[in-house]
């Protein structure tokens, strides 16, 4: 066969053959999303060359040859801050990239040797990888679709928790006086909502996840309109019937087609034009981060991720299925900042993060939606070394702090279970945050990011 | 008749007649839009207690008995933040209210009796008044919908007057070079649109006002998205025909795409969705503002004039007419800032205004849409005085300046047609900028904003 031809047949195969595929990578606020994404995009980038990618057998076997970044699809979504990422990283001192508001893109083309070369496979192939990130706090919303407003109002966790009750206690104050049926003031109505975004403010500030809705917190352009002027009505006293039957111009009625509003125009966009497109999804944690906070806020992570996580069940009574047939195909769950502990720590990091999700991931796994749970740190901030202490050698960390002092530190023990009331009582955990460590190569240093690179996308790379 | 009947009939007639208005404000960035309608709400809140509107029938006579402020129809719209301007008035030192940077809305409900109380008309009447504020800049992109991407890079005024091709220098020296069949480049793309963006800050910081693609300016949530990268392509030297043939990854179609998504989901959307839905308009210019900027800031602000004002031409064979069909039905333009040049010049400033804007009335008045020029102070930044100069009693502004300087100027004579290169060489004007004057009453101290009112809404309130 001449060499023309072969070439045109297999490009004609290589057209028939799945070629693309969109990642998305979720986070609640603080997991490290923006991060995660700049060193994924940054480790394919130099795959091949400086990039550690052990665990992925395209790296490994010298056949992930680059990634190019092409033109995104998608003319109305901005694009991820790839390069102002790597530049805050490259400064003296190293800087965090700033982090996600909203919703971003971008578009690298793989260039690959199939492993293996039969007479009909091509000599290069190519995988157009979409890129996405944005904000966790979106899949908390997912939730409110199956509500009307009265049962929203029910469902607001606003009275559990001594911390989370002080942070809301002036809107708490006024919205209990407040009279269902009385006409709607505008002004009141707003100054209300400021209290209640207020609130999620201050109760996001103080490490708090469970927060909804969640544009109250990224009102972008939404700020100051009255889709984003409502809030809950706990303690109604009138039934579901007399309130629903209140007029157009009560304060029951304005708030609920606000409610409304909110699930048409804000919530449900979102999933119909981005969700239900992606392939793969990573969601990150900062499981860490929430232990260093103490029981409450723990309690509070666990609950929102078990909201976030319903937007992947796709089993068959689902709400998002009946809403919006979602296709993700493949799901990552990873612990962040995996170098914020010593690594004999790991095990433990991931088993905690299993625990945190028991019951979302049974229900992934009845679906039969493939997940795998890891630890990783996209971006080391800190090296492992070992000190002696009492006479043994220890694990530590040797790092900077974000004020910029060097130290070394045991941060502690990770219980491999959820915690016991004895392990928030003994104080047992305690990290600095660390600021990037430099980078002398192009390649970013990190933790498992080729490993999860290979759950994510590997057997595209065959 | 009974009485109780009698109610019943003129509530009837009262729900047949045109209750409603919706009253948009617009003018390019500086003109005093957010000034304009924080006062205009305040006079009407005030009206027939403190507010001085002797000019405006309905307030004179007693007839005109308060605006209560209701929902707005539009959720998805922010609220003109009426209470932080008053606020922002009320500080010590006083503030001007904050910039507008979108478009926003606040409803009013006007109470007033109707002028003549025949036995079917009711005792008292009510108008509801929807307030928009929106940005002038967005009505510089209306003549970009009748371009292709090929005409409107031939149309753009980038080799016109030194400064402004001083400030787009840097881009333009990149631009030159470009390939338009080259394969387009990601990276270089967004670098070359920010460069252009930068260029048209710039332009916008330095007093110029012919600025497109508006929204380069505003991007709001579509920061860094590719439908904000684009910029023209000036002096191409291919012919259309062969520039149309180049493949769609090339420079040339890729910017023409990027147009393309602009024109269909950020200028149409607008028109569609708001501007053809308003009833009336007040455009505000800040001509004295220009005249203060010297020459070719001058001349860029009549051009910029000349294409906003396109978007109130309903002649049959506009552009407007063709893809929209709006029903402005009356429109005001005003000169704002009147308390900044002394009375005796308020006559010419109206001429001035009226000599700037010759070419767009004519056509406007041709098209027989009612329109009005005046010059009006929204909120009065300062007193006029006479002083003793040479021996003769001539006319003075005191007032305070932004730095807090207390200052008795002269700011000079306002030419009543355009002025020419005399004027300009013997630099013949020049005023301070003035900040609020503190305000002892409820309502705001103003010039004109009576007459306004009554052009814009008086014939609703007989």
């Amino acid at each position: 066969m001449r060499q023309p031809f072969r070439r045109e047949l297999s490009n004609l195969i290589e057209r028939g053959r799945d070629r693309q595929l969109r990642l998305a990578v979720t986070g609640l606020s603080q997991a490290g999303k923006t991060a995660f994404l700049t060193s994924l995009i940054n480790q394919l980038r130099h795959a091949g060359v400086e990039a550690q990618l052990d665990m992925l057998p395209a790296a490994r076997e010298g056949r992930l040859l680059g990634a190019q970044r092409l033109n995104q699809p998608d003319l109305g979504v901005p694009r991820f801050p790839y390069d102002p990422g790597m530049a805050a990283l490259r400064e003296t001192p190293p800087r965090w990239p700033a982090p996600t508001r909203g919703i971003s893109e971008l578009r690298l083309q793989l260039r690959y040797r199939p492993a293996q070369q039969g007479w009909l496979s091509p000599d290069i192939a190519h995988l157009t990888l979409d890129l996405f990130d944005y904000p966790g706090e979106w899949l908390l919303d997912l939730p409110l679709l199956q509500h009307d407003f009265y049962s929203w109002s029910q469902a607001q966790p606003l009275h559990t928790g001594d911390q989370r009750r002080a942070l809301f206690s002036e809107w708490l104050a006024e919205v209990e006086t407040l009279d269902p049926a009385a006409e709607a003031d505008e002004a009141q109505l707003a100054s209300l909502a400021e209290a209640y975004a207020q609130g999620l403010r201050r109760a996001k500030q103080a490490g708090f996840s469970n927060l909804q809705p969640g544009r109250f917190l990224l009102p972008g352009e939404l700020d100051g309109a009255p889709v984003l002027q409502f809030f809950p009505l706990p303690q109604l006293s009138m039934s579901k019937e007399a309130l629903d039957a209140l007029p157009p111009n009560s304060l029951y009625a304005t708030l609920a087609a606000r409610f409304r509003y909110y699930q048409q125009q804000v919530v449900r966009p979102f999933y119909r034009d981005h969700f239900r497109r992606f392939d793969r999804q990573i969601v990150l944690v900062d499981v860490l981060g929430a232990l260093n906070a103490g029981p409450e806020r723990f309690e509070d992570l666990s609950q929102a991720l078990g909201q976030l996580m319903q937007s992947f069940d796709y089993g068959k009574r689902s709400l998002l299925t009946r809403l919006f047939a979602p296709r993700i195909d493949k799901l990552a769950i990873a612990a962040t900042k995996a170098d914020h502990v010593t690594p004999d720590q790991h095990g433990h990091v991931v088993q905690l993060l299993e625990a945190l999700l028991a019951e979302p991931l049974k229900d992934l796994r009845f679906a039969n939606v493939p997940v795998k749970a890891l630890s990783l740190a996209a971006i080391r901030a800190t090296e492992a070394r070992e000190v002696m202490h009492n006479g043994k050698r220890s694990p530590a960390l040797r790092g900077t702090t974000l004020e910029g002092e060097d130290v070394l530190v045991y941060p502690g023990d990770v219980p491999p279970r959820l915690p016991t009331h004895d392990f928030w009582h003994q104080q047992g955990f305690d990290f600095p945050s660390f600021r990037p460590m430099d980078t002398p190569s192009d390649a970013l240093a990190h933790i498992r990011m080729d490993a999860v690179i290979d759950w994510l996308i590997g057997d595209k790379l065959v």
